[in-house]
């Protein structure tokens, strides 16, 4: 499409299916895109491995990774290996939560933004297969956006940033599609929440199961490396 | 007062005078201050080494340091060392400004607070001697207090999350007199941009200017060390 040649997007990637797709959908837009990954204490070191395999496929301009210690903090499964991984879904918020995931990310994006003059951010957010996380709904982006507006010199100076979410209303069977035609190569991305070191799939985990479900809707061969 | 006995806080604190202030209105309005301070790369270490004692000095139920590598991201004369520190004030905004940089203490600050239970952040953000940083300013507070709301477990359920600017309508003389009332030891705290080794501060810089002012205003004697 090129619409946006020349323009500059800062892309948040974790290394996942999601996330690589938005990447994807970025550079289809013609954006120049500079990728930012955290580690953040996450179990799987391996979607970070991952993440920098999919930034070269994709032929990101830059990527970051931040070293970032929300461990410190506690209080989710993600980052707290005291709380066991639930294999199960449940109607409450899962356990699975990291406090304030997005908002610490899309703030870390907003300041790379504005150094870099970017145009964009992009975040792989979907509300439709969300898990309950309340910082992947349209109405908390747009807050986002609205005071990121208002925090930077770029909002003050009448030239606003977009916080763009292009995955925020697909399906995970139109997310695999949409990737797929752009040549994504899920075989390198990672969304277990319990990756082995070599980023196999433990197969049984939500994330797991909502990726599975996806490929089998989309009618394509599921690429996932399983332990 | 002791109106919010029992309830938490998460308290941001830079090691200066404004934010020494609002950890003891903080404390003042009874709360139990959770108290959080940054290392982003800044050149004065001596403010951390500050926040520390003032921490300690206002009986904090906890200090943590984050350690964050923004230095990474370049854009400031206050982590980019290749640019030099004004001492003339301008009416752009200068190039002291740090990327998103409440915006990302705000929301590190949001992640220990869901965790914490915590009921408010407080900020010590002046929109009188604002120097021009957009993210000082009552609109983008607002603002971020109805993304922190809509990005959380807490605001999900009803039960907001307050930003608290205690400092934000008061010159730097009112301030002053606020903290003096309550017992801050400003001999500790550190707003020289350019303070040395020991925490003696330049006397030249804008930010040394508008407190030894503030001094003067409030008829007080000024307990800042100089070089």
């Amino acid at each position: 499409m090129n619409t946006s040649a020349g323009k500059k997007a800062v892309v948040l990637l974790s290394g996942g299916l999601d996330s690589a797709t938005a990447l994807a959908m970025a550079a289809d837009r013609g954006y120049d895109c500079y990728v930012l990954s955290f580690d953040y204490g996450q179990r799987s070191l391996t979607e970070l491995n991952a993440a920098k395999e999919i930034a070269k496929q994709l032929n990101a301009r830059e990527h970051r990774v931040i070293r970032l210690h929300l461990e410190d903090f506690g209080g989710s499964a993600l980052t707290d290996h005291s709380i066991d991984v639930p294999e199960e879904e449940t109607d409450d918020i899962p356990v699975t939560y990291v406090p304030a995931r997005n908002t610490v990310f899309l703030s870390l994006a907003l300041g790379w933004a504005e150094v870099l003059e970017a145009d964009s951010i992009f975040i792989g957010v979907n509300a439709v297969d969300y898990s309950g996380y309340p910082d992947c709904r349209p109405e908390y982006i747009a807050a986002f956006e609205t005071m990121a507006n208002l925090a930077t010199k770029r909002g003050v100076n009448g030239d606003p940033i977009k916080i763009e979410t292009p995955l925020i209303d697909l399906t995970k069977e139109a997310i695999i599609q949409e990737g797929t035609r752009l040549g994504v190569d899920y075989g390198l991305t990672v969304s277990c929440y319990q990756a082995d070191d070599s980023g196999r799939a433990c197969g049984n985990c939500d994330s797991c199961r909502l990726r599975a479900l996806g490929f089998t809707d989309a009618g394509l061969e599921d690429p996932t490396r399983y332990q």
